[in-house]
């Protein structure tokens, strides 16, 4: 397999598991287009590695595609390939220990992010139209910020998650990678089962004043730049906001508890749904992962109640503040990808991992769908701009993005 | 375990494959409440059968609770058993080939219904305060209607489902069955984060023509004492309404479409989600359960996309009708509970699970909270009638049901 636009080849990129080509089972909005499938998601006739040769070898063949593969193989699309996932889907970095770290054509020597790194990967080095991945805690977004493509975290529970390994179903979806804002749309419609609205009126642009404020300085300046084109394109539309009109933190701690809620809900769902394979099989795991599975398994469970109050709470204020033609701008991420083996298992204040989920919680905290854009770079390492529109507004979103997208080469 | 008002046993109601005196993990609302738990979701230290033997044997015990029996423990509840569970959930009977009957202690020579059999039967039996079951279809209410009990699905997405098998992910929920709309509203206000409202204002109660007229006539003359009690209550803000006025179908076909456009997803979803384990181990099935599975994988999934059309399209339609303080009522099952053995595999239209699905679908197409309750019999066997409001009014839709229901003995 060689990409027609471009001088990677599957093998170069390191984004897939396996190649194959898997026929459209008819024709329709898809024709034409070729697609990969993060392996945590099944494909019949195919075993589903979960990014872990223990899972690959506990498992059976997947005897049927998961429904989100019917549904683009109906409507006339290619499956081209399974993709490198990190194990489990239990990072954001894309260095899976077992399976490599699949190429980012932008920055070679950083990571591409993860955890639907392969996808983010072979749509970035042209290799296929578009990939679909899953987002729980920023899968899609952030690697698609690092690879400097778009990237679609649809509105929870949208789109079907039936052949998808579980991680942590309260923040589990189904998410898009493509290039241009088109193939992405039309995916997206086919997996939501929406039409893209002609004629979009936008209501506010809130530029999220915390999310900015913990992203590295560099990416602020760089942002400065598309933020400014939406000013342009939609005058007062576009203003600042604080978390805290939102929420009504009172100590203005809204953005780190979003995160810490998060964080909580989502660590008691990876036990509750993986624990039991990891405590019989025992797998060898890569050392950032055995250590992300310590932290799960030894969460102190009795801050779930009121992590789950919590977030009610703020989801029930973002409903209620959000109209729907509303949205949220913030950065993807707070810093371009990191370089290769950068990242330990910091988890301190101010360190990567809790940025970076402080920012894609938003989205998780308050059920939203969010697509990054990639409308900037700091010298030349890309860097993504994300729109969060209401619940539900998912087919909104995508037509706000193709009416704002740059697409790029 | 005797129950503290009545007379059944444990043994004698069939409704737990297992019981035990899990303590509460700290005090709260639930202090004092005894409660079970269906047998596929996650109890730590215990294997989870899934109502199915073969299951059982080729999985792990379970290290973890479920996040929802976490929830419970942590609000003072004690766990008391698990619940018998139609094979994998995939039934609305509640007569397990493999784990028996539970007792229907309103009707014993009647089914309780399932799939959340055990737990509808050790409600009505008098063995806990409440339980938790899932309901994908209607495995929820109907097991409650059929026992005269109250039982909620709440909304999708709203409850964690980690832990829980998946079945129907797009469908699967987490919910209630309890004899007072008290019990109820404290543990399933746990479970979903949320407070009762105070002061509950009703908007408009729509009586759905369609529902009432497929049900059997002796059902609709039952229902029609508690609806005339809801116009008594509310005047004027009942009334009758047609489906078709919310979903516009031109050739009034809107129920049977709902019915058509749940089972081609759910179907599909079932066997991605479990036809990779039912080919490999090739368990034994009974008989039912067996025919069940043979129809799921033998679906024509062609159907898929234009079925998430019609779904999407139907959800956008109700959310779009239906105000935040207005209601749906319907009868919760078309019949009272079959008796045992008299259900084939039938599902000419007309049957018995046409009509049930056709009811039950209302809520899961539409994504909509559902609460049955136990307002009428025919002859001392119970029939539910339920109320849905729209999605996310949870807390109302409980608020209602506790100025409302009459509570059983």
């Amino acid at each position: 397999m060689t990409a027609s636009n471009n001088r990677y080849t599957a093998k170069e990129s390191n984004a897939f598991v396996e190649v194959f080509n898997i026929e459209p089972k008819n024709t329709g909005p898809l024709n034409g287009l070729r697609f990969g499938v993060k392996d945590i998601i099944d494909i019949g006739g195919y075993k589903t590695s979960c990014g872990n040769p223990h899972w690959l070898d506990t498992h059976p063949v997947a005897v049927a595609n998961a429904v989100c593969v019917d549904q683009l193989l109906y409507a006339g699309g290619i499956c081209v390939g399974k993709t490198v996932t990190d194990e489990l889907a239990f990072s954001l970095e894309g260095d899976n220990f077992f399976y490599g770290t699949p190429l980012n054509p932008k920055a070679p020597e950083r990571v591409p992010g993860g955890s639907s790194s392969g996808s983010a990967s072979a749509v970035a080095c042209g290799l296929v139209d578009f990939a679909i991945g899953t987002d729980t805690g920023g899968s899609v977004r952030v690697p698609a910020s690092n690879c400097g493509i778009l990237g679609m975290r649809p509105s929870h529970g949208l789109i079907s998650v039936a052949g998808v390994n579980p991680f942590a179903p309260t923040f589990d979806t189904v998410g898009i990678l493509a290039r241009s804002s088109d193939v992405l749309a039309r995916a997206a419609s086919v997996l939501l089962a929406c039409d893209i609205p002609q004629g979009i009126k936008i209501g506010t642009v809130h530029l999220i004043k915390e999310a900015f404020a913990i992203s590295d300085k560099d990416v602020r300046e760089t942002l400065a730049v598309p933020t400014e084109s939406l000013v342009k394109r939609f005058g007062k539309k576009v203003k600042e906001t604080s978390l805290r009109e939102i929420y009504g933190d009172n100590e203005g701690k809204d953005l780190e508890a979003c995160y810490e809620t998060y964080c909580i809900i989502q660590w008691a769902e990876i036990w509750s749904c993986l624990g039991s394979w990891v405590e019989k099989i025992k797998p060898e795991f890569g050392p950032k992962t055995k250590r992300n599975f310590e932290l799960v398994k030894n969460l102190d469970r009795s801050k779930l109640g009121e992590a789950m109050h919590q977030r009610e709470s703020f989801f029930r204020r973002m409903r209620a503040f959000l109209r729907p033609n509303d949205m949220l701008c913030i950065p993807t991420a707070p810093s371009i990808a990191p370089l290769k083996g950068a990242l330990g298992n910091d988890r301190t204040e101010g360190s990567y991992y809790p940025r970076a989920l402080s920012l894609t919680s938003i989205a998780g905290i308050g059920r939203l769908p969010q697509v990054t854009l990639p409308l900037a770079d700091i010298q030349g390492v890309p860097i993504g701009i994300s729109l969060l529109a209401s619940r539900g507004q998912d087919a909104f979103l995508l037509g706000v993005t193709q009416m704002i997208a740059s697409e790029p080469k």
